[in-house]
């Protein structure tokens, strides 16, 4: 039998990994990572100049570097043909736009531009348009735009409108001189199949697109800045493709640059969250699954078009074709222990971590599993971060109560991780009320790994089993079937995604079971909880809302 | 002019300590400390006989030991003539009592119970007769016992009803053997004086005791054990005497013993907080003097009998005759910030403070007074120790909210401070809206020395003056000042305390002095202070107590 690969490309915030997959067993052979040279951008541009405050840029020479130095590699690793290699698919962060020329190349190649911030790409997490973000929302609203409750209610600052408004807004020349901006996921498989393709998913949850009725209107657009008009026709145009479907083949020119073979399927990208459903068997509803990293994604399939308050969206296509993918966060999660561990945690708890050779997290995790839900008497809201869902509220900020002189570090600790799991009850609780079924959960990411007692307080919390992907890389792999997708079973890969999520999604053996007597009493936190959720989140008392405007621009009574 | 000296004897939880006044200038000549041999005894008794729960006891030979070790020192290293000395003063913690026999042996002296833990004088902070304190509560409550007004509606577990009930309870031996319970003051001064006499200030502020209306019922005392029916009457005998009065005079034996000249005047024994007022030059109503140390204690004189809710008491005489001496407190004060010192503060800073040669309190302080009120984005409710003042309830506990990502230790520390500071501010504010002014504030304890930047937020915080008492040492000061006004002025003392205060009482010349603009903020972060201090302390949401009982018992719905 005819040995078949397939590649995914999994690009993130600091780095791309390249996993190799043998499709006859679903086995990755061998992975690649590599950083970005450049990393984040957030002081100044490669020439120095400097940058404003809340911009986060990246290069796509990076990009690039990263790809025609993992691809040879991991090929050279598992010690395969690469004309063995049939398919190969790519996820990236989103929305990270770039400004291209209508050949694809990036504005900040060129001389004239590379002093220039917004000929770079803006990365998701670049926060400065936050209030051209304000802006598009209420005006949104003003004009009763129906899209917005597909986006519960709000267009967030890390999505494209904003991005664009203020290219628009502060470097008009860049704004009119680009033929097109580029999702980078877009922007990478238009270098390895020498076409432009746009990624319905990103397009979907990041762009306001909507299968069917398009993207927002002319007249919005206008509204927002007469020059934004040609925004949707002209500047994203380009088709738009469901998740697995073919974009196009390696050119000869790539297959040289990338070490693959001409001819090979490349999937349209994808956003490395939501490309993971197909690696974890996410094929039809019921089942949330998340990412759990410095922040939480809970992804899910419905069947049904339902306006769920508070979610960061929906779209039809945008993780399965056939399904609405809807999707929620939580702004904080993992970057919640982690402040807690760098700002919290006394000198003899270090101590006592390197004395056992054990990291602090260990150390804290040992301590905590030690205590019984509810002992601690310690209640926290996990807004650190803001809230994403189902608030979708970035004023609010944390709190923690129940303090006694007696409260230790672990005790804190403990009531942390709990308050991230409420958080995830409450969205998963939204998702019920509104018919949207949960069923059970599957997590991944570096935290379903290495936090035994989080996953287990997960389960305890919701109720319900929770599942592990059983790989570490379930974007890459999520990815790999995309690339076996788009090369389709004539050619020894899957005709659908469903196929390839059969064939090669991995759960792990391990499932946290919740335990009744723990359940019974998280219940009852939940529902302390949920009151304080709603007391400060809900209006009842802004206080947090006061105290950031305090914090930020002095007192405005 | 013939040389007069007053000593005054500073019994505190830890160490006794004498300092010795020139009452000419008003000086302290010499002082000596040490510490109890046996310290708070609350594992196990000198026999190793394992003690319950929250017990808290100590060892008379301590008192004896200590005062017989630093009298002499005391006049020794003044180098002046005993017979020059024409008085003393002892303060003490209260209510620490101690049961003895007939001739003020206590009981723990006797082989037969120095193995009964209820033979030891139990200290002010042993807490285990909880439930004692909450049945008398109820039952005074059931039956319309008008004295409750006096004391905030609640009698203290730290009080005597409840140690006298559970000693009745589980050691009736002790209690009926017992010729008197007697506060751990008034034992010292019957070993100096050789005659039992009870001190004003104890007996209104702990037992109860009421200047023309007397002790509670016996039929009350009925009610909750037939056998303390006797309590009042025979078990708390003696005459009760005002701050200032002469108790006697010192014994041939008691002069050999420490030192002393036999003759002395000897003062009737005070609380250690409120025998600082004289030292702290507070004679009239206005001015609220503050005790700051691990707890808050806020006193305040008044010419009228006011019910004010949620204070700790207000007794006739209690702090200087003819006045009424109100007393409120906080439970927690330099607790909570040493609390977050322990528990709170990462190994960095550490760090930093150890190579800045400095104190990490200091090192923090630093930071948060970098900091613009407001600035941080931070509240806090001080409620880690409960509250006593003005909701007096134990049941309740911290809370801080406003934390993002960026939030820093010393942003939470500075918080810690202003909401402590909020504390205060509630009780001035609950002193004013029932009628009993305050124009100024004094404050003194090792806090008020220790952190200028705490002073300073204060002050801005009350919008009022903040002084400081001239001595670390206003409460021995205040003792000295007692046994002056002991001796009287025909022995070269004082006629009264007011006279004494006038004389020998000093302030510091720093006065911390409101700054509008801070006010102008913390205005604003009080309201919300407030609000939540009643939404989470006055019903409205009672988490704080359903947590605390869960973390106690287990959940009850």
């Amino acid at each position: 039998m005819q040995k078949r690969y397939s590649i995914g490309v999994d690009f993130g915030t600091l780095s791309g990994r390249a996993v190799l997959y043998d499709l006859s067993t679903g086995n990755s052979l061998a992975s690649a990572v590599m950083d970005y040279p450049h990393g984040v951008m957030d002081r100044e541009l490669p020439d120095g100049t400097p940058l404003p405050a809340d911009f986060a840029l990246q290069h796509p020479k990076d990009y690039l570097e990263v790809l025609s130095t993992i691809l040879p590699k991991v090929i050279a690793s598992a010690g395969v043909d690469p004309r063995e290699v049939i398919g190969l698919g790519l996820d990236f962060t989103t929305c990270t736009l770039i400004p291209v020329t209508a050949d694809g190349t990036p504005l900040c190649f060129l001389p004239e531009y590379q002093n220039n911030p917004h000929a770079f790409p803006k990365l998701w997490k670049h926060h400065s348009p936050e209030e051209d973000a304000q802006r598009a929302t209420r005006i949104a609203k003003e004009r009763g735009e129906a899209f917005l409750s597909r986006y519960g209610g709000k267009i967030s600052t890390e999505w494209l409108l904003p991005k664009m408004m203020e290219t628009l807004r502060l470097a008009p020349e860049i704004y009119h001189t680009a033929a097109y901006f580029v999702e980078a996921m877009d922007f990478m498989v238009w270098q390895l199949t020498g076409k432009l393709t746009r990624s319905a998913s990103a397009m979907g949850y990041k762009a306001l697109w909507h299968k069917r009725e398009g993207f927002p209107s002319k007249d919005f657009l206008t509204q927002l800045d007469p020059g934004l008009a040609n925004l949707y026709d002209e500047k994203l145009a380009g088709p738009i493709l469901a998740p697995g479907s073919l974009a196009g083949t390696i050119t000869p020119e790539a297959a040289e640059r990338f070490g693959l073979a001409p001819g090979t399927a490349v999937a349209v990208g994808m956003p490395d969250a939501h490309v993971a459903a197909s690696a974890l068997r996410v094929t039809s509803p019921g089942t949330l699954f998340c990412l759990l990293g410095t922040s939480g994604c809970h992804m899910l399939l419905g069947d049904r078009e339902i306006s769920v308050p508070g979610i960061c969206g929906f779209v039809e296509d945008g993780i399965m074709p056939g399904f609405y993918g809807y999707e929620a966060g939580q702004s904080c999660f993992g970057d919640l222990f982690g402040w807690f561990v760098e700002h919290q945690v006394p000198a003899a708890y270090q101590a006592e971590a390197d004395e056992n050779h054990i990291s602090i997290h260990a150390l804290l995790t040992q301590k905590a599993a030690a205590l019984s839900p509810g002992e601690s008497g310690l209640l926290a809201l996990d807004w650190w971060n803001g809230n994403r869902s189902i608030l979708v509220d970035f004023d609010l900020s944390g709190m923690i109560l129940g303090m006694t002189l007696l409260t230790r570090p672990e005790e804190i600790y403990r009531a942390l991780l709990e308050s991230a799991c409420f958080g995830t009850r409450m969205i998963v609780e939204n998702y019920k009320t509104h018919g949207i079924p949960v069923n059970e959960i599957i997590a991944c990411g570096g935290i379903a790994k290495k936090n035994p007692l989080l996953m287990q307080i997960l389960s305890d919390v919701l109720g319900l089993p929770v599942k592990l992907a059983a790989s570490d890389q379930a974007t890459a792999q999520g990815s790999a079937i995309c690339g076996a997708v788009a090369a389709g079973s004539k050619n020894g890969g899957f005709d659908t995604l469903e196929e390839g999520a059969l064939a090669m999604g991995r759960l792990s053996d391990l499932v946290y079971q919740p335990k009744a007597e723990n359940t019974a009493i998280y219940n009852q936190l939940y529902k302390e909880y949920a009151t304080l959720h709603d007391y400060f989140g809900r209006g009842e008392n802004n206080v947090m809302k006061r105290l950031r405007a305090l914090s930020r621009e002095g007192w405005r009574p």
